[in-house]
């Protein structure tokens, strides 16, 4: 699709909104009528993401509170577009006069005025992380959708830099005791002095987040572009800073035999299902009713306290020093933008799904 | 998008047809007029994937002589609706009883019967490797627009199993000395022994595909869902048997520091250009004007020539033998493949970036 | 939607193939599997359209034979794309000296040369009318599809030039008792007549077609852009020759006053009815469960035989004789393919539907 | 599309809001880089859809003040999503007890209760007449652009009721000289009498808006199912209230022959014109240089103050009166309605346009 803000077919989402504009949102299009919802169901996503808990992230305290404006009535979807709207708290004019001419190293400042011929510079503009506010506003819904059919999601950080959960350690109720969204207390210790160390170093560091969707019917993805897991991966890539994309055994995959990376079908309870998951819950690009499973790769935060070379616009080479406080590593927050994506491209394939048989969609009308 | 058969924008492909059915083919639309083709430019591409080349691809001969029935008009294209064929050879009703009921590990046979009721089991129906014809036959229209606007492919095998390629002994000359399509001649000496050794032990291998795109114009994908890169992904993962996408430094920047990953901007030749080029080709989603190089990584084989346990679709616990030959790895005819998608992908960017900036626009119109 | 040979969102159609190129077709993506298909079922509702039935149609005869090459098997859809085909037969390099250079009134030479830079001048290329073949092969898989659901077409000639049928003699039983599709044996023939006297004076007419779909469920269509009748409205205007659309009361809604045109609301066997159906079976965009009504004007056939000023691409004023026979109105071959672009645009829609509210959803996954 | 509240491909807007939730607004995804931009320019457009205005428009005073809230900055656009807001100030809990639970005669409740389960029934929701006012933000955005290559609307009110204007007498200068935009003094002082005397017999009328866009580059349009004027119909039919649409000599054109109907071409000081224009501008659905002239057919407003039989959502009939002030006609304030949609439209296919030719292309790229 072109106009780069939307995404999805049957739910479709909009977003809008730059880092030091007005406001930021999200306009959502074919959310089902009856839905039971309000601002509280959207505000618990979003809190998951709002900076300020602890050293590892900003301070800048956002408050970050969603307001509903259309698509809800007596509490429930009306089936109709639903527009949420966060406003920006901090507008306030800083001095931007050095970062509105030069082109930071690993951000878009450079490729947007190539694009567009000039730049919202402040704080990022639209590529800024704050525009992930809209994504998770809208992931909120289609979760409290997907929950009524009983999916759930279990969404955490794998590794930061080389520092990698433990399948053996893996606890998942460890996950909200730490800063970090590391199902493993022993690895989050880790990983939080690996952090504290690079933090002194004025560097930052990137790390991996895993989803783990469980519930989902059998059925949902097309057979050759839009494949459930090639949907996956656009969803993924399109959060920022983002590098990578796998599903199940994915790179190491690579690697294997067929003896070892196929999953033997076995008979349990009169149900079909499979002996291992090395696929991921994905075979032919639809959903096989194992656990969808993926991994998504983010580079180190670009914003670095160091001094680094770089040029400006005029094409002169400078000295940067990117000043005010940021995050040195950007995966614990980035745990709801995962899930959240992963929300909306499966409700999406879910609707879609509801047409592939002709029995069915008989049923469903001679009703 | 719904009905899954479709990809593209402006430039957009339809691919239709089974393994074992009449005809496979694609649609293509959305291509500018005036670009000179013939039938010949496609099947160059298309004998890129073609098997019966070596001992590690099958001997079928398919022959997949293109046939292009409209849309080119004295040698160039039209505007319109551009549609090819390449009829099936190899129809002949063989005996399918076996793998008619059962499913097979790894393959989409229990995917299809759960999400269509039932399925064409000949030859793995619409999720047979022969449907990436479509793909490769449209990719060569898209490589042929990018080639007049200097833009360049080179597509390699990677990996083969664990045996990788080595930066230092790369050598692109290489890559059509070998049946592997691997640019290191040692490297594919290695991997050639590696695979003898598993086919022995009717056991098949994964491996990884990489692209370099050279000659990108600046400005190509959009910032938020409809990224450069975004995109890439989803044709990727689009492809069978892809379990991973990576661009730039990809996984391994999960594992670095910012101070490392970050590109540093620097003046050479009075343009700006990156030092080094970790980000891939892409920041904040748009294309920087660097080589874009990324990376697929594809699961060995499903269809070994071991025994295997599996269930039919009478819910019956069955041992499978799977006759016929199959190639023990896909990568070196997927390398095509990869780029067939590439291109397209590409193509349908490029066309959208035109729109981008309102002098450029008035300056189109105006003349 | 860019790429202009595709409509339909969940029921994809793409069209392609010029009238004397090798073939013409149609890949249609996203019906359901499981329903009954066979080549008889697009012959029928083609031969519809066939030439050569009477005086007032051409006498090449086309034959035009289906085949489907894709998509079904074991005579049932298996949910991928259905590919078919209808090769020309009549390829003959005949003499298009005069017409390759020259801008025919009323056709679309013109604008293809400043569209495209030149055209393929075959026959009128890909606008045809031979490319209403692709959607009326699409349309008879739609129309098999609304069957069984019980929704039926009646579809006729309203008008030819301003020879009108009569409601209170309205008969569709007459409907294929001429050869102008008329539903009143009077006006029919007045209108032969009227055509006799046009054709003695080598000029051709207009003239209007009308649709009246039963059985529609209630609920299809969305409330804003995505109506019902908006869809109907682009479909329609998107066949060549078409001016004009019109549904329910249509223009003369608009000449009319709300008491008189409101269509009140009724308790009929314990069912809402409408007492009358101004409305045309649609109130804001969704379907009310009337019958959906609806006129399509066609102008004139452009071809006649007269001699025409006009001027040619070297910007020369000259005099035009277009040879060969043309029929003197489109309409009576038109009305299959009114109703063809109704039943894929309603199919959509329907599928469309399946969506809208969450108790239905969760009833359809449940089970 | 489903999701019905976005249009467009590259250009692409999507509404949200209801009548009397908190607000209603749009997001413009699209528009070009660098255009310049501020709220005055759209609130100039707003304003023409402005009720209060005269005796045949609504009293309530609504504002309607437009905010930008993204999208622009330093006064032009920066070329990602525009959003846009109008606060609704009318929000009181009236009580509409009675309202909410019937059926009104030509409305869309029983509709929305169909399709949906239940509705917003306050000021009907979604379907109310406020919900053009994202479409009339969006369309001031896409006529400032439009202005900028020299393109330019003339829209007004062509017929109330019986009353049509006199070609003869048509003054464009007189469009804003009376309240209900006819372009013929003496024709709306007719229509105003006739308007009275309705509104005495507490009913009201219907009537036809004519636009008519001059500049229009040759070549817009795709030339089978995304023709300028099928996407035209589909924008106008989109509009509440809409029942019929036609372009060029229209309806008319199905009564007339092809010797009268066919324009003509002729050479104008070294240029290829048409003689007359009974195309309206398109030929083969691809824009030919002339004026786009079309009209839309506007039923009566449904809301009249006399009594009306109907039912209820419990089965029951009932006798309606609906209280409160409402238009006797919606045309006036739908004349900048319907010249919004065009401009949405015409900006789309503007845009799409660009990339039909290889030579232009390469052009764009080169430089």
């Amino acid at each position: 699709m072109a106009a780069g803000s939307s995404i999805g077919t049957l739910f479709k989402i909009t977003t809008w909104g730059e880092s030091h504009g007005k406001a930021i949102g999200v306009v959502v299009d074919g959310c089902p009528a009856g839905l039971a919802l309000n601002e509280e169901d959207i505000q618990k996503l979003l809190d998951r993401r709002k900076p300020g808990q602890s050293k590892f992230t900003t301070r800048r305290n956002e408050g970050d509170q969603v307001e509903i404006l259309s698509g809800v009535f007596d509490g429930k979807t009306t089936g109709t577009t639903i527009s949420m709207i966060v406003w920006n708290q901090d507008q306030r004019s800083r001095d931007y006069s050095q970062i509105a001419d030069c082109y930071r190293p690993g951000h878009a400042d450079y490729t947007f005025d190539e694009k567009y011929g000039f730049r919202d510079y402040r704080g990022g503009g639209r590529s800024s992380a704050r525009e992930t506010i809209g994504r998770v506003a809208a992931g909120a819904i289609a979760e409290k959708f997907l929950e009524e059919l009983g999916i759930r999601f279990t969404t955490y950080t794998r590794a930061i830099g080389p520092v990698e959960i433990d399948a053996d350690r893996m606890d998942t109720a460890e996950l909200n005791n730490n800063k970090l969204c590391m199902p493993d207390a022993e690895a989050a210790k880790k990983a939080e002095a690996y952090l504290e160390e690079k933090m002194a170093e004025q560097d930052s560091v990137g790390g991996v987040v895993e989803c783990v969707v469980s519930g989902l019917p059998k059925g949902l993805g097309e057979p050759v572009f839009e494949k459930l897991d090639a949907n996956l991966a656009k969803a993924m890539v399109s959060i920022g800073a983002v590098k990578g994309f796998e599903i199940g055994a994915g790179f190491d995959a690579a690697k294997s035999c067929g003896s070892g990376n196929n999953d033997v079908f076995r008979m349990k309870g009169g149900q079909v299902e499979k002996a291992t998951n090395h696929s991921g819950g994905v075979l032919g690009g639809i959903s096989d009713g194992s656990d969808l499973i993926f991994r998504t790769a983010f580079k180190p935060t670009p914003s670095i306290a160091r001094t680094q070379p770089t040029v400006n616009r005029f094409g002169e080479e400078i000295d940067l020093e990117i000043h005010g406080r940021h995050d040195p590593v950007v995966v614990p927050r980035a745990v709801v933008v995962v899930e959240a994506m992963a929300a909306i491209t499966i409700m999406d394939q879910l609707l879609l799904a509801m047409t592939s048989r002709m029995d069915r969609i008989v049923d469903f009308w001679k009703k």
